[in-house]
């Protein structure tokens, strides 16, 4: 496919382009979106038309249309997320690490691009400026492929943007692809030869389905079923605090908490005002047998619950015997994102470290935490439950690979092979 | 399936196991391949009486039938490596970083096993030990699916492996798992449910087949094909030597070099020279047009040659215009493997370094050297072509990913979000 093959070209090309031509290219892209702010919010209008006759026709959410809509101080906020992508170090020539072979062969480990990202998202035309930024910095082509309902903003979005960089010496033509509304989304999954990493934007559902149609590694979490486990000594206003932050302060995002496990211990300490703060603050609350024992106002929960990501404001409790049967519980239901545990036992927090099979482990925290912001990256391009390559949130890290560079003055392998063989000294230099 | 129900359940108590159980169950690996030796020679020698049959029917080549042998000295080797293994430090529980979120709020960012690795290998039976104690050391379990023709010694290998390890406290029962001959290797590639990684190991036409057939990451490389480019100002006895070893020294592996490229001004000096060595050395020349008019007893090389690894005493030589010519046809025609170039220009060595897309790239060195053990790893796993996770070769810490732990004390994203919002610190302690 024609625009897989620039991104590809453009990508080799990209990897070369310094940091300083890098942060100007992202300067002169937040520069235009000000600039431009007029382009995009009448291409914004045209897909918000479109959009309201979807919801009255009940084929569009209330929310979903909410997520579309383009203001001034949403194309402001896009341009201060460029700037700040620009702010980040840049991620690529990094050594890694260095070894003498031997004497004058030194072989050095340095970050790289990946090549060609692939960014594939619903209905949120910010995700246009994000990625794109986040790729740029870290000297990656990218391939775009948002939602027809987003196709006037997107459009817009990308063409300013790749216009942008354009003025920019080094920035190669090209970099920025964005893949229009008549071509399919199986099409892009089918790119494999052109695409190193796919990362996804959107609903559970919409994550699955790339994941299970596709050859290209995908950087992603499809489900968000996080735990708070409150442990038999857990100091209780820490348990309630935590519990509750968990799952109201923001209920539909991957790391609100889905299922709360409770130490029988502390069962009949804990339970009721949990459910009762739980309740006062608007949350159904499902639970076992023994949770609806100690307190009024619990639904049961079904084995289905303990696998389900509600995003909203439901919570299932379940008491478990020890902290083993948490971890179980939490290794059986859990999606490897984040699980958390509240106890005063330090002993306690160190076994929940090493045996929950999470990309993040929290101790006496909210699992809210769980965010490339919060830990300090300054961006992310997305949260991954995978096991390899990266998981947890995901930063600029997460876009460059490294490759080996051997520096030598001549050495062939046949000079360290058989009997007479030389020995590599094998000296780690850094 | 339940094999790999057991792997996964054993994977989850395999991380847990410490350091000195790992390197205790690796010994009592070692010391049973040699106090079983003659059980294994036995169930070899079942599997060698079978492949001879195989053999004198033409559906075995003689290569195939030696790499199936085992015989005492080799089975001193396995032990040897199993051991060498043991030794190598544990690459899991390493903190990769260490950052303050807040006061009271510190994340660390720690190595653990990526679970359960699926290793597809062909005919030979030592993969059994070296990847089984590849998987040990890194605290994974391990799911083994060997060829039809090695069923009696891979059985053999893996009940004593198996057998040996259970005998350290914490070995988990059922962290080594042997797919039997009935079995489809299909099978194995649709349990990306159970095993996080596959490894494998054979032809070019086994890896790619794996490659495609499976939703499962796999870490390895189906093509090898090389390139030697020799600039303008490359020091002639040099080149010489690096184009010798680069395809002689070894050339049935993925890191021989396939193609050499010459830059035009040095042709006429070097290109009479190195077709001559080669053929001295028993290497058919296959030539683009002005290599053939330079020099006697050069093939005619076709497109064709461009993409193919030889694995074999066949070279194909084309002269360029340029490093930029060099560069474009590495990337279009490499594997993304290992390339090299010869040349006395710093400014040419750093430009090769930057523009050449593969995971290992050399200045005045043998391709020969791109392996774990020369590149001071200790023992291989594979090399990997992939631009995500693990590139070039890859030893323990290919099998390792991390996970975030963050230790706080009652912290809750509330109070960090809104008008009085408290800041992170996001203080990098390591």
């Amino acid at each position: 496919m024609d625009k897989a093959k620039a991104a590809r070209a453009a990508a080799l090309e990209l990897a070369l382009l310094n940091d300083v031509r890098k942060r100007a290219a992202l300067r002169a892209m937040a520069a235009a979106l000000r600039t431009n702010k007029n382009k995009i919010l009448k291409a914004n209008a045209a897909d918000v038309a479109e959009a309201k006759k979807l919801v009255s026709a009940g084929r569009m959410t209330a929310p979903a249309l909410k997520r579309l809509m383009v203001n001034e101080s949403k194309i402001e906020e896009m341009a201060l997320g460029v700037e700040s992508v620009a702010k980040l170090p840049d991620p690529v020539g990094r050594t890694l690490g260095t070894l003498e072979m031997d004497r004058g062969m030194i072989l050095e480990q340095v970050t790289c691009p990946i090549g060609v990202i692939g960014a594939i998202f619903e209905s949120r035309p910010d995700v246009v400026p994000q990625v794109s930024s986040l790729c740029l910095r870290s000297g990656n082509a990218v391939i775009l492929k948002g939602g027809s309902e987003a196709q006037h903003s997107n459009k817009a979005l990308a063409e300013i943007l790749a216009a942008a960089a354009a003025g920019v010496t080094g920035v190669p033509d090209g970099w920025l692809q964005l893949i229009e509304t008549r071509e399919e989304v199986k099409e892009v999954l089918a790119l494999d030869e052109y695409i190193d990493l796919l990362v996804p934007r959107g609903s559970n559902e919409f994550v699955k389905f790339i994941k299970n149609n596709t050859a290209i590694p995908v950087l992603g979490h499809a489900d968000g079923i996080c735990h708070v486990y409150i442990d038999k000594n857990a100091q209780k206003s820490m348990a309630l605090d935590i519990a509750l932050d968990s799952k109201v302060q923001y209920p539909s995002v991957c790391n609100a908490v889905e299922t709360l496990l409770v130490h029988k211990d502390i069962a009949k300490k804990f339970i009721p005002d949990v459910v009762q703060l739980y309740i006062n603050n608007g949350v159904e609350v499902r639970g076992c047998l023994k949770t609806r024992s100690l307190s009024k106002g619990v639904k049961p929960a079904t084995e289905a619950d303990w696998k389900t990501e509600y995003l909203d404001l439901i919570i299932s409790i379940k008491v478990v015997d020890d902290i083993c049967d948490a971890i179980d519980h939490i290794n059986k239901y859990g999606s490897k994102h984040t699980d958390a545990i509240v106890t005063k036992s330090a002993a306690a927090a160190k076994r929940f470290f090493e045996s929950v099979d999470a990309s993040c482990v929290f101790h006496n925290a909210s699992t809210r935490f769980s965010d490339g912001f919060r830990f300090g990256k300054g961006a992310e391009i997305g949260i991954s439950t995978n096991k390899t390559h990266a998981r947890g949130p995901v930063g600029l890290e997460g876009l460059v690979i490294y490759n080996y560079r051997l520096r030598g003055s001549g050495q062939i392998v046949a000079d360290y092979t058989g009997p007479k063989a030389k020995k590599f000294t094998h000296k780690r230099i850094k």
